[in-house]
């Protein structure tokens, strides 16, 4: 079972608007089933290496996926230090400085290592990151061949040492913005939605969108 | 004057799916004034870092700009090596297979080390870093205070060690994969939207909409 409150500690605190931080394991679920994409950072030869990449949830724990070809997915099975940004950019606060000028978003930060999903728990993890992406096209596809799943490493992070922030308040404004109050300050929303399916080469002409299709269409909208 | 061409070097040789690298320098230009969000990472005590900031592309320079109380920042500004991830996810590929079934985007990562932005470039940086997350607002606002330009950090990264990666090509099917081609593959295409603005506390009601709104608005349509 899952624990309702994220942990506080040194290593999870917010140093910057700590106002922002939430503790609410119900919040970094939200935002982790709502992203597709993180970005994951460890270190190489003593540099930083961030790259993008597809993201799944499986109740407490975050999965990843990648080719076993893939230099980063081999370096990050080697259970080596990495962190995990998600992040949901969802308005532009538009106040009447530049200064408090900002942005609406989610974010969490998941600090850890990664181990190697194998066995039958792979395809279950493959079946979660696949219906993440695409809610119910696991059940939709062919199944995956030995030598497919041979090609793709599963890696899972626990959502153990996580910090969640999200900034969703209103513009920060004051009496002495100026006497110009004729500007406007306010919220413009944003968000990712999905425009209209474009059909494959080898799909027939009449082909029904799969429900897959519309899921993600309708969870996006 | 900028190079055409994004430079061709070990350090920036896309290992994985190096068919999707781009070396055309407008293509990167093109992402990262698309994009409004950066990841930046850094090494901290020998572990990886990874946090998200709002970018601005000066040039053939990216820019980026924090609060003097940011840790974050002031470890960038020591001028450690960092690395930025630019991503915009594009669309989903809905392929015949779950193996093949991925996702358009563009991504640069820049690798390199910040310097700090001060004097008169100070203020001109911070012109630019607004107007990159809402276009023309700088004009619009009041005048930033010297204790607000004291209280933020700007940096400057160049782009000269810098990969791209896009993904846009059609679905990747084949012959074999099933005999079922009743099932729909395509591209569900993806893209970021405002929504109607919220007008602040301190608006009065029927200011209209700043330009910078609208430009905004137009820019993601």
């Amino acid at each position: 079972m899952s624990n309702h409150e994220l942990p506080r500690t040194e290593e999870t605190r917010v140093k910057r608007l700590p106002e922002k931080q939430v503790f609410d394991r119900a919040a970094l679920n939200a935002l982790l089933d709502d992203a597709i994409v993180g970005h994951v950072a460890i270190v190489r030869d003593g540099k930083p290496l961030v790259l993008p990449v597809g993201i799944g949830r499986d109740g407490d724990t975050l999965l990843i996926h990648g080719s076993t070809g893939s230099g980063l997915f081999r370096e990050i099975a080697d259970g080596r230090p990495l962190t995990i940004a998600v992040t949901l950019l969802e308005g532009l606060v538009y106040a009447r400085s530049a200064f408090e000028s900002s942005m609406h978003y989610r974010s969490a930060v998941i600090q850890g290592s990664a181990t190697l999903v194998e066995g039958e728990d792979k395809l279950t993890a493959l079946g979660i990151l696949t219906n993440h992406m695409m809610p119910g096209r696991w059940e939709e596809v062919r199944d995956t061949t030995k030598k497919e799943l041979a090609a793709t490493m599963v890696l899972r992070v626990p959502l153990d040492v996580v910090s969640v922030k999200i900034s969703d308040k209103p513009v920060d404004e004051f009496e002495d913005d100026g006497d110009d109050r004729a500007i406007w300050a306010g919220i413009l929303p944003l968000r990712t939605v999905a425009g209209a399916p474009i059909p494959s080469a080898m799909t027939p002409e009449g082909t029904p969108v799969s429900p897959s299709v519309i899921a993600q269409t309708i969870k996006l909208a």
